[in-house]
């Protein structure tokens, strides 16, 4: 399948490689080519930057995000959640058809200090994944993937021998189906369907606790599970 | 130990008889003590009345909620989040010393319909266990128990033989050794110290999408584990 990825960040790189060891076509969409593939800085994280990475990975393509969500019949946003509508905008997701859009960040505020704050909460309005299915009626989207590391989202096994629990909401029950087998093929077991888009604002909120358990346990690697 | 249950709803109900067995003696805090021995209506959920309920529970003591609060050594908050400080305020729990203040409670908001929506949230406010800190600054407030149904409270051994987690928020060192000898005594292992009462806000937040699972999954027992 050809997959678009949208957002050069370490989420981005991860699920690339991983999609493309899966045999997915993958192209990245970020803002600025040239400008993107000339970085050399490290990322705060210490991570290389995103021109480094892409000369040890340069079977994924790179385009302007317009040129990335036009390549993809999936596309993913693994954009920074405070800038996903904005980019959005930028890859003219308004004309691009009734694509899946997996969803897998979240809108998180920094400026109070860490850990950060989830935007997202129940009463006073919707979260990420609402928001971008409201602007982008015609988009599929499916939020999922959100509520653990990058490298936990492609290679469940890390976490109890890949006993714990990935979400999923979505209107759209066809590209459900899309995004399962797409998380069966990383090895997910435990796919649970929350419903439509409207249960992704729980999911979202999940986030304010792996922080504080991310503070607690260090760099473990961990996630939810619903034990039963 | 002595242990004031404020509040006389199921899961009221529920710690007063696992906390008797346990050897504590225990006072359930009401509104009008009369009124709710007296009361012979089942409550919307099916269950048996108060009143009829204490008959066959008439070791447990009842009291108005300050003779509870002044009763106990270790408060617990078993009444809707909603109320809970107006409870609090009716207990007198300003004039009963640094007592523990066991916060298992949810404030939800059921005016939007099913799910309800938790008034939790990161960006917009505080939760409920740091509104009733500030309120009260004197008691030692600790959140647990607030992520799962009342019978896993007090028996987790129902969910995947005991293997999830339950959650602990608050200030006070010696009051979270207290209320975590009361969670060794149901059975809990998993026992996960996320810090201080800031921290309890983002375990208020996991109750959207335990409200979802259980809507997809209907009345399994379940709850989360944090699986690493």
């Amino acid at each position: 399948m050809k997959i678009a990825i949208l957002g050069t960040g370490m989420v981005g790189q991860t699920l690339a490689v991983a999609l493309a060891a899966k045999g997915h076509e993958v192209m990245m969409g970020t803002r600025d080519v040239a400008k993107s593939l000339a970085s050399t800085e490290p990322n705060g994280y210490g991570m290389p930057s995103f021109g480094v990475w892409h000369k040890d990975h340069n079977s994924v393509r790179v385009g302007t995000f317009s040129d990335a969500a036009a390549f993809g019949e999936v596309l993913v946003n693994a954009s920074s959640g405070g800038v996903s509508l904005e980019m959005l905008n930028q890859a003219k997701a308004g004309s691009v058809g009734n694509k899946v859009l997996i969803d897998v960040a979240n809108d998180l505020d920094f400026s109070k200090g860490m850990p950060p704050m989830s935007r997202s909460n129940d009463v006073a309005g919707a979260g990420l994944a609402e928001k971008i299915q409201t602007a982008y009626p015609n988009l599929r989207v499916v939020k999922t993937l959100n509520t653990m590391s990058a490298f936990v989202m492609v290679n469940p096994s890390l976490v109890s021998s890949g006993d714990s629990t990935v979400f999923m909401s979505g209107n759209d029950a066809d590209a459900k189906k899309t995004v399962q087998s797409i998380l069966q093929s990383f090895g997910w077991k435990d796919i649970m369907d929350l419903g439509d888009i409207t249960s992704s604002r729980a999911v979202e909120m999940l986030m304010p606790v792996w922080l504080r358990a991310w503070g607690v346990m260090g760099q473990t690697p961990f996630n939810f599970k619903i034990a039963r």
